[in-house]
């Protein structure tokens, strides 16, 4: 039985509670944040689990195994480490951190106390997500030509953090993950609006290797909500359309090929506009599948799929389209 | 009465031929293509026109007031000086030159001749965009925040040029047209596929002054057909979609407020969640109106809204957007 | 303070208890269901309700003021009229009962103990059909013509109702209301599938007064999900769509005209296709604005909207289609 | 070479002298309406069709071997007659006639004649129909268990026809022709508008041999264009939406089934939720199919897909849909 606390019981940490509280093989053992009204809340949903508004008590607490943090994006590297320091297991929301460096840190700090760090890209769980990896993994896609993500709503403005490291982080996990190659530059421009400090939308274009194109936009000004992801590959494209209940999937065997012809200088592109499919999609809760994931990585010793590693690259694209929307420059990671 | 010549009959003139040779003030003299074929069988349409392989010919026929270019852009900028010399109006298919040189020139060359100059940015002329340009003038949406378009489909691939002056040339008149305010950047990403020379998908961003963002995206290889425009104002926001055959444009009385609360360090975000409207929108051809109100420029010496001058901005956006995707700069207009 | 009670741990039945349990002026005083482990589980999440598998002790207990019963249709008429004799006022779940003369004692009985009877018919007290109702009675369709209901989906069977009894009670009692005129007939054909004893699939048209014609689709056999409404105004039509999020109810300025034209045989018919509005609508849960209303009209002595009389209405249309499925003769109500 | 003949210039006419002037294997030979601006205008596009308002020169021209009917309903029965009487094959627009007795002496004097009497059902020749047809051929959707058509819209109002024979001949004829068994009765029901004389919509249930469920939702008073059919198998179900531009049929891999289960006395009802596929349709002309069919059928003697007895069939439908209407009955076939 592995032991969890969850620090940070905002929007998300409830989430995580009612996940590990629910989880075969864990148990809900703590749970912390400053603001004792949202303790007392959450403690009567979770009566079993001890509360606190110490961060050092969660630390010292022998029964914690894994720590799950879900608190403000400036204050994952700190409470991180001093997790991982303590020989906890740690679980952090997205994005891992705010800055490169403090990434790089936590990866090895990790490695160094042989503990599980997994970031929650909860969408790299998603069985839509797996669906798709699965499809690419089969050759059923081709070669990937290029990944095309629209994430835009109206709200909800975050005051510490700009879309780009709100929403992005989604797309950028995605798309990595998918993908599975390098990435070599990234380029991007934002805008801020309503008088607020930070990017309220931004386009993000990043190259993979072997010349394929990523792009996301997020928006948290649009007055409709878009959440939808094109990949486009040598012999199928598909789409995944998150807003849709049913049919989130769809497969196009649709392309366009190439075809020289003797004596003709001009070559032929032809198209093939065949059958779309839409494979059955589990509709089990991505979280779950993802805490689920994380107890078997701590049982088995494995490395999760969003491990370290995984969530320090999602940081240096990140890092890097800021700093593109900061001076104009392609940067090249 | 103008006469009128047609000069190219592939996939676009024969839609201005049939436009000119039915609008009120017009005549259709004649049409030119190098293929007596297509000659031959647009002919049997208008038997009334007469029909060459020789540009020479149309220039020299008295009878020819305006001379409609719908011929390969590489050819555009030949043809209009010609015309231009010759003492024609012209009307010239989008984009109005391949480089900025060129559109420069041809722009001086119709001021100099005292000759209308017109760029067929038939969208301009569409009652959708019409509709959405009256709004915005008319103060409905407040100041523009941003605009954002995905003009996306599968083919048809163009072998002379690539996306982004096959598709691009619409969303950035409609855009430059709308927001009516200088460019100042454009940054742009593509890729090619298929083993064409050319992108077959561009990102373009574009800063227009008071930090208002403009986006593009266009694609030749996207398994679904897209032809959606946003923009977001700071008083409401509307979605253009063109594919949709009633209520193309939506206006959304959806926005974001800042309010500074005293004693609170940090400020309150509002959201406003009020009505959608879909204005009826005439279906009148956008194209019947462009050459009604070219008529109408040439009979009354008026200027027309997408004159050398505007055809002149699109170029260099795309130009821009050209250059940055080859050098990953943000390119200054 | 109104104390509840609820019967029926089913569905239905603890969303009943959720909204009791934090209504203003109410308090959820029990809980019963035959079942003891359902009772056990909703008991946790209600620990201050007293729960008992015995309706006697829910009828002896002074405390309750209100029965509210979500058991199966077949039950409701002896568990409500059970309560109303042990003065209670009482909320029965849609439909009122499984047939008219059980409805019409319902009636009597309430009247007689003058005890509120009300009917969960829960679409009622929707905001979307609230909104719809108000722009009916201001007058801004005009004259309704027809009104037309599409309710499909893939399940769920229900073993003891047919689907006709499942899903129309809600489209009877939207019309109904919306209407407000009584019903001349009802004709209807239904089918069964799957070697059920019931229909999963229905087909309902009800003439009201003045010309008006009522049709609903029901069924458990459809491949997509459907929930869509159609009103036709003399003066405006409108689609209530409750599968979207945003948006669901329509406005369209659009109709027929009839003109009489001198000398000529052929009247005129002339379309008007003008704007389409969609206004913002409360995100208010409706089954929480039933259980205010039903607590104010308790208070307040009132006869709530879906009253007794009411919920008979909608049980002699599904009534009338029941005999029409099985005789295939229009039924004069 | 067969020489055909198009009686009637209104709306379907010309669509039927494009296609018989292009259909390999025919010649356009005469063109018959009684106006005579509208033979003008038609003969300029097909100079070489020989005009007339006089049908009995186009029933003498011995170059006429397929006369093609589209003039109004009520006049089909005698022109027909006429045709066949002279020995001509013969296309009637739909419906064949507007009462059985007539379509009945058509057939009759087809088959005296021994001529080809076909009708323009041309939703039949439809690539998505056909699909349709095919895979239920195939077994795909194991038994048919329903045929569900919603075919709405605003106008245009007939004067001589009701909404019923304008617009449910499609949907009967499809029905008709997908479900391939007897029909065993007709009940309808409809409503009369904006002070015309006949129905502006209608309700139609159709029941056939093996307990097989058709209704069909016919509406010119719709402010929305619906043209939706689903059919529920056994097996499978799919949804045939005309209005979309690609995959207008998707079929859906879900179904209910029923276990007994020994020691439970209600029976387990299970879903199944698979995958849904569109398969690529092509996109040849409806019409341009339907008139290469007559053509063969003649050529080589054959009975056409939707020959008299099947116009017969469609008309005896909507015959019984009518008489339904205005009596309330359930009209046995």
């Amino acid at each position: 039985m592995i032991g969890a606390a969850v620090i940070g019981m905002g929007y998300w940490g409830p989430n995580l509670a009612r996940n590990f509280a629910t989880a075969d093989g864990a148990q809900l053992v703590m749970l912390c944040d400053k603001d004792r009204r949202r303790l007392e809340k959450i403690s009567r949903q979770y009566p079993a689990a001890q509360v606190t508004d110490q961060v050092a008590e969660v630390l010292e607490n022998k029964k914690v195994d894994l720590v799950a943090i879900a608190t403000p994006v400036h204050t994952h590297y700190q409470l991180a480490r001093q997790a991982l320091t303590a020989g906890k297991h740690v679980l952090v929301e997205k994005p891992l951190t705010g800055n490169v460096a403090e990434a790089e840190e936590l990866v090895d700090l990790a490695a160094k106390h042989g503990r599980v760090l997994m970031v929650d890209h909860t969408f790299i769980y998603h069985p839509a997500v797996e669906k798709i990896r699965d499809l690419i993994k089969r050759g059923e896609l081709g070669d990937i030509c290029y990944y095309d993500s629209v994430r835009i709503n109206l709200g909800l403005f975050q005051h510490d953090i700009s879309v780009l490291w709100d929403l992005a982080p989604h797309d950028a996990s995605i798309m990595e993950h998918i993908i599975g190659k390098p990435v070599r530059w990234v380029q991007a421009a934002g805008a801020r609006h309503a008088g607020q400090p930070v990017e309220s939308m931004a386009y993000v274009t990043v190259q993979f290797e072997d010349n394929i194109l990523g792009h996301m936009h997020v928006n948290w000004l649009s007055p409709v909500k878009v959440r939808q992801i094109i990949v486009g590959g040598s012999k199928r494209m598909l789409v995944y359309d998150d807003n849709l209940v049913t049919e989130k999937v769809k497969i196009y065997d649709r392309g366009v090929e190439l075809h020289s012809i003797e004596g003709i200088h001009q070559a032929m592109v032809q198209y093939r506009m065949g059958d779309m499919y839409a494979p059955a999609i589990s509709t089990d809760e991505a979280l779950r599948r993802a805490v689920q994931h994380l107890l078997y990585c701590i049982r088995e010793g494995k490395s999760p799929l969003t491990d370290g590693a995984a969530g320090l690259r999602v940081v240096r694209i990140l890092d890097g389209a800021q700093r593109s929307i900061a001076n104009g420059e392609r940067i090249m990671l």
